[in-house]
């Protein structure tokens, strides 16, 4: 009997956002691609990226691509619904390395249910403003009722662990009361911070809207793509998770902790090239 | 009779922030010193602050000054507390120009009533944790109690303009309750974003507690700074101002007009050269 010897040279899967959010998808992906290593980039000095002009978005994006790029991935995925919104057909079009955005995966999903009417949309202001859902939903699907609604003090609750404050509810129900008096039926979460919240959403909206995330369906899309392309790590390994971030706060490892369920081990500082 | 001719080659006051917060100087400074001209800094690409690390700060503030300077400005002040906190004192080592934080005056003010025993101070995480306002109150006074709280959920709250809403009346419960408790006679407001919420403090908090903010007591600590250096502009003029964002988003100018209660006028895109 011999131990399983890891394979070598194996390449990771790379990961950026402005924070913490991406790594509701990385969790995903770890649950369903054990085997895969993972290089994550949080851009926290610069954070957020929800709030940002749609040039300076598309900027710091092609910093965060050239970063990952230099590290030797094999594929990217960009874990930010902004940063997919402004930036993904630009990089695409840059760079030969497939790189994978959160909205598609979302769009499929949404999609999936065929009783789907009236979808609502809870993001940043720069995703809502970008309309790329919105756009996506309606060329697939005509008749679609989309309603998208910024949610910017979402992010900023999530990330003081503040969920079971009554403060995060008095919010959620401004937020929710426009979807709600238009009946959806969906409920489209299209900002990675914010799988969080699904305990609180489903307490607060109708018991028939059905819940569908950025971060899981990002996974499973991400898992159809590497098998096609053939780049899928197939053996037993455990993979690893190497997180590289601009800034390095206090709050930082706490806040990862609570986004992957464990602990996120040793983090770098990253110094983006421009 | 002759009209009266502008001074030609007045040199600006300089100002800086990570975004809108330093406006509520500006406005101090404009109703104190209205014959100024200023040149005001939003670092709005990398905003917020006061969430970041002491190094990435300033590295941040460093390139600000840069810019500033390399306008002509005869005197600057880091308008926003986070910064002052982390990064004044190197500023003023590096940069023989005039460079004056919000931080003192704050502390003087403070201590210009005789009876302040127990002192409590609201302030993003970074200026809490820098220990800044507590050092100096209690170098300058013995017996102090001193009291901080890290509000880090009132910048995004105010930037939504949700001074009325229920949401911002559960988060202040939350922090203020503590500070309560411990019986304070003085609060400092101690982020140039929070004179906007002086109402619904006063409201929140016992009668008797006194509000001491950056912004005016800033604005008189510069007036006396300038006189003291020969550098105050006399003349009858009026002052302009110019203001200077590294990202351009759809919602600077409403929020500016808020904090200015004026409008801000043409806004222009600054690139930092680093």
């Amino acid at each position: 009997m011999f131990a399983t010897v890891a394979a070598v040279n194996v390449s990771s899967l790379g990961f950026f956002d402005s924070g913490v959010g991406g790594l509701t998808v990385v969790r995903a992906v770890q649950e369903l691609m054990p085997a895969e290593d993972i290089l994550y980039l949080g851009d926290t000095a610069r954070l957020p990226y929800g709030s940002k002009s749609p040039e300076t978005i598309r900027q710091f994006a092609g910093e965060d691509v050239r970063f990952l790029i230099s590290r030797g991935v094999k594929a990217i995925v960009v874990a930010c619904n902004t940063a997919t919104a402004h930036a993904l057909p630009q990089l695409q079009e840059r760079y030969r390395i497939p790189i994978l955005g959160v909205i598609e995966p979302g769009v499929e999903a949404v999609l999936a249910c065929e009783n789907a009417e009236r979808v609502g949309i809870i993001a940043t202001r720069g995703t809502i403003r970008s309309h790329a859902y919105q756009h996506a939903l309606a060329l697939r699907r005509t008749g679609l009722m989309i309603h998208g609604q910024a949610t910017p003090l979402l992010v900023p609750l999530i990330e003081e662990n503040w969920i079971e404050h009554p403060a995060t509810r008095a919010v959620l129900k401004t937020y929710l009361e426009p979807l709600i008096e238009k009946g959806i039926d969906t409920l489209m979460l299209a900002c990675t911070h914010y799988p969080l919240l699904i305990p609180v959403l489903r307490e607060l909206l109708p018991a028939d809207v059905r819940l569908v995330d950025s971060a899981t369906t990002c996974a499973e899309h991400l898992k159809k793509e590497l098998t096609r392309l053939n780049l899928l790590e197939t053996t037993a390994r455990e993979g690893k998770l190497e997180i590289h971030l601009t800034d390095l706060s206090e709050e930082f490892e706490a806040l990862a902790r609570q986004f992957l369920k464990k602990s996120p081990g040793r983090i770098h500082r990253a110094v983006l090239g421009g």
